[in-house]
């Protein structure tokens, strides 16, 4: 069990990603996916995070079971920011279409945090978790307070 | 990268997926968080779908990311679907919490087909994947033709 562990973080370590454009229909079905996406990626992510504040037990086979779902989820939403997906129902602000480089580049380290997040799970060790997680939570606040309207 | 590929296909094999009795704050959340899962999965079925019906060009390599997430995912909502979830802004319909049993099937139909689906689309075999896909779709349409309202 622990080589197949070992080898799914591989794969997603090797860049197991979407294509940046992809198919969607409308624009409006993009914005229900990246919404989607993040809110299930949001909700194994913040059971990471009780567990390393404290707040309920520390479950080290369901931090890794919750992180290797916000490792597969985090590649996700980037091919749904295409052009034209700007839309007045969404969080998104317009800079992410005028700041295209600096987005992107928030969204790659997001992936590479959660993957090393992944990779820290499997040692089971807590407090190596809280800093991962805390490197984690620092990329989404970042790209947040930049690209996110409230 | 096939090692790396086949490898991932056996962990999902080898059934990583949530525990049924997941931790929701509220049952509005499990709701969230079971229909986000469903459309992030639909979508990317759903793409595989137009590749095997011919409405756009078969691209294998496409078709075998889009069945890793559709695996993936498909082992998510189930852990949603607990007690007091019956909610009415949702399509679930209250046969589920009666037939527990069949509506548990079901699903664990659901994931081994998928995770067939994602076996085959490493093939790149287009004439296997439409077999596989149609047997999942199977899956969704039995569940749905029972459980879900419209």
């Amino acid at each position: 069990m622990r080589m197949v562990r070992a080898a799914w973080i591989a794969a997603l370590a090797a860049g197991i990603t979407l294509p940046a454009v992809a198919q969607f229909a409308r624009p409006e079905e993009a914005v229900k996916y990246r919404q989607a996406t993040w809110s299930v990626l949001n909700l194994h992510f913040t059971r990471i995070g009780a567990m390393t504040r404290g707040r309920v037990p520390f479950d080290g086979r369901l931090a890794l079971r919750d992180a290797e779902v916000v490792a597969a989820l985090a590649r996700l939403p980037a091919s749904a920011f295409g052009p034209g997906t700007d839309l007045p129902n969404d969080h998104a602000r317009p800079e992410i279409w005028a700041e295209t480089q600096r987005f992107r580049e928030l969204g790659d380290r997001m992936v590479a945090e959660t993957t090393r997040l992944l990779t820290v799970a499997q040692t089971q060790d807590l407090d190596r978790l809280k800093a991962a997680y805390g490197a984690a939570a620092n990329t989404c606040k970042e790209c947040h307070d930049a690209y996110r309207s409230h």
